[in-house]
């Protein structure tokens, strides 16, 4: 089944201790987006300018991404720059420019209306349930967010979580948003906030997953070279959301979702080994299932004796 | 087979954003030695003042915690106070006093000698190499150290490291030590100094376990609430110590350090649970194999179709 995906689409200036690449493909869109076809045909819905680089049209076509609802808009596309730390794992933005992202309004074609799969991938919550205003009762919506939004959008953002089957966050944006220090407070907290199942990321940590009366905790991949952490979570969002479309087909388990996010990490982990999305131009699906596979002998034990 | 454990015992004050406590049973080797006596033989080794209450010496008693290592000094017992700040992560020492622990010289009794496990816990490392001088060939020796060492003993910590087989310490002391921001990368730096294995241990976030050409990454159990995270390094060395001693009668496989690394993760998930050594004192075999179930259930994924 197919993954509709909506969010934006930027070009970005990455500064790293190491190097610093600008223009690059960017924006939680194009990460999930990309992510998700290596499970499942994606349509995509984001707006880009008339500055926008032909051979990244190309290359989210060569990934069969579905361009329907992509929107070309007059101007210059979302910028957005920022530089990670010595140790990668704090960032510091050091410019946003919205340009046409500032009044993108995101329409659905009509071929994409009864998509099962929806990833709202972080653009404002009013905008992502804007998209679900125009679809007819999907079967699972994941929405991912931001600590923007909980700041000057909480209203929205609790709006939308009525609508949602699974909200993602990373775990600072968990305790922002709840008050609560302990990830296991702020997990069950958000569960009652609406949606079924929460993610909670914590980066090189791994993540956590809540359904009612249920708990996963997936170790992250284990990476000696970290070569730009831009997009991980929306490559996790996406994989995400193209291993269900992928996989399921009755009604979403607690057990799919286990498997998702196993998925969803393996891709983040390859797309930090190098800038923007450039290890997922060459990845295959031979190396996903070859993660995968470590990831199990790396997580498994049993008491000997 | 039976562990011998050495390190620090202390009374602790210790000041959490809800509590504060005085004069409670702590040190390194409190910790460590009482985890440990839920799997095996427990020989402890370490020096108390003239004012250690001896309600402190019946429980480790009760523990069947052998105490003919354990020095009685003129003076008053090494003292230490700590602050936790709002995150429970972040710790301030208030202050320390060596009292009788500035002169300790652990000395063996003969019947230690030939004790097969050994848990050197964190104490300077030129007297846990003293400890090893006076042994006759133990089968596996765990050191444990800290950030203290690594600035003002690092020649003496790296002589200890070529007579150890497994080092643990926690994720900022193992970057520090190496200079390597990529954990993966420090653990393996480590074993080329000398350990065949090496645990860094992440606080809430779990452990990495590191071997010749293996690898084991660990999740934390999720707690909602920590009410005293003194001690839990060390009660967790003190579960893996002990469960290698019970379980392993040839030679120590990696595969016996991954299940000996989930169970000192259950020791140290129980500890934090209340201030001091409180949680343990009331701890049973069957509370610690039903957590050891849940790690199970909550790590373990499959692909479904």
């Amino acid at each position: 089944m197919s993954v509709l995906v909506v969010g934006s689409i930027a070009l970005d200036t990455v500064k790293t201790p190491v190097e610093e690449h600008a223009d690059l493909l960017g924006g939680s869109a194009s990460y999930a987006a990309v992510s998700a076809s290596f499970f499942a045909p994606v349509q995509l819905i984001g707006v880009v300018g008339d500055d926008f680089p032909p051979e990244h049209v190309q290359f989210l076509e060569k990934r069969n991404i579905d361009l329907a609802g992509l929107q070309r808009a007059a101007g210059k596309t979302f910028r957005w720059s920022g530089e990670y730390m010595w140790d990668m794992n704090t960032r510091e933005t050091r410019s946003v420019e919205l340009n046409v992202f500032e009044h993108f309004t995101p329409e659905l074609p009509a071929a994409y209306q009864q998509t099962p799969f929806v990833l709202l991938a972080n653009i404002a919550p009013s905008l992502q349930s804007h998209v679900l205003d125009q679809m007819s009762r999907p079967k699972f919506v994941i929405a991912d967010t931001m600590d923007l939004w909980i700041n000057i959008a909480r209203a929205d953002l609790e709006a939308l979580l009525k609508r949602v089957d699974m909200l993602i966050l990373n775990d600072s944006e968990a305790r922002q948003f709840t008050g609560e220090t302990s990830l296991v407070k702020a997990g069950r907290k958000i569960l009652t906030m609406g949606p079924r199942y929460v993610a909670i990321k914590k980066g090189e940590h791994g993540c956590l997953l809540f359904g009612e009366n249920e708990f996963f905790s997936c170790g992250a991949y284990p990476l000696e070279d970290i070569h730009d952490p831009t997009g991980a979570g929306d490559t996790f969002a996406g994989g995400l959301a193209g291993y269900l479309a992928k996989n399921v087909h009755g009604p979403v388990q607690f057990q799919d979702l286990k498997s998702a996010v196993v998925f969803g990490s393996v891709m983040a982990s390859y797309n930090v080994e190098a800038f923007s999305l450039e290890r997922l131009r060459t990845l295959s699906d031979a190396d996903v299932e070859k993660r995968y596979g470590s990831f199990c002998l790396m997580s498994q034990f049993e008491v000997i004796k």
